[in-house]
């Protein structure tokens, strides 16, 4: 199954907030859906603390992430869990949007405010569909790309260790085999997106 | 709004068969929604032709355009109405796949056969998700993105002519003044997505 690798996608911060708690987590699937009203939609693996967020307020923002943002960002947002970790923690390039979350403000060409008005369970994730209830434009720095992120943002996987490595967040499984239903603790993907270290 | 145009994108022909007829056209909402299973979703306007066709059969391919893509072939498939003409009359670059549809070979570097499972209204659109049932590796030239469509692929509009030129398509429309409930006779935009030619 490589063909479904060539599909092209972004990469965005989505955040959200429950109570006082703020989180964010790293998605590739905002698309606008339709024109008339502007309509955005994303698709969120459940296990995502902030899939449950968003599920509970029925808000989010996405943070359009460009081409200068760093790994660092990336690490922050993608590679840990908003559960165990405050992700804000030790940030400052972030501000509140009307609605009172979090978006990226260094890291971010632009920001959208999310009212959902749709949940869709497709299985893993669920897809949230909603209205633009405000946007901002914040640099003209190209949209960062997957393939853009793979090519220059994300550093080449340690090839020292023995095992497997996740193509999508570059976590490492050491071992001569990978189980069967083994999905990475990092990005909750399954063994499709690992490849053995050469 | 223009924000939302940040959203990063890919392009890709939309083929369907309704008995004998065959049709398709230019999206650039395709997106894997989950691994597992693999499912896509694709985001169709609700006035084309290709729509109607996989709402009746619930079956459709995606053919991922490359960069080799040329613009002869988003003129074919984006920029006419299939209930007016047969897109492929005259064109032999495409084969089909196991479920009977045509996907395009020479412009596209991969290719999948969907299976609809789940529709969804959002509007002036409708949200088609199904499984992956086939796929095939066509090419490894790199995928065309949205970007790269407008600054290689797209000729510059034509800027004698006094008017409104569509963002997306490039359609022209002459006069003064552009009526606010205008939807482009082409991509079926509307009026946001014009602007003045210069």
């Amino acid at each position: 199954m490589s063909a479904i690798f060539k599909l092209t996608y972004g990469l965005f911060v989505l955040t959200a907030r429950d109570g006082n708690k703020d989180n964010g987590c790293v998605v590739n699937t905002a698309l606008q859906v339709t024109a008339n009203p502007p309509q955005v939609s994303v698709c969120v693996n459940k296990a995502n603390y902030t899939h449950d967020m968003i599920m509970k307020s029925g808000e989010f923002n996405v943070s359009i992430l460009s081409q200068e943002a760093p790994f660092s960002v990336f690490q922050r947002f993608g590679m840990q869990c908003g559960r165990d970790v405050d992700k804000f923690d030790g940030f400052d390039e972030m501000e509140r949007s009307a609605n009172g979350l979090y978006y990226l403000t260094r890291s971010a060409n632009a920001m959208l405010s999310i009212k959902v008005n749709k949940t869709v369970d497709v299985g893993t994730h669920t897809m949230f569909i909603g209205e633009v209830a405000d946007e901002k434009e914040l640099s003209d720095v190209p949209s960062v790309s997957y393939q853009y992120y793979f090519d220059h943002i994300k550093p080449k996987p340690e090839t020292k260790k023995k095992g497997f490595v996740c193509k999508i967040c570059g976590y490492v499984y050491e071992g001569d085999e990978l189980p069967p239903d083994f999905i990475c603790p990092i990005c909750k993907h399954g063994v499709e997106a690992f490849e053995p270290i050469k």
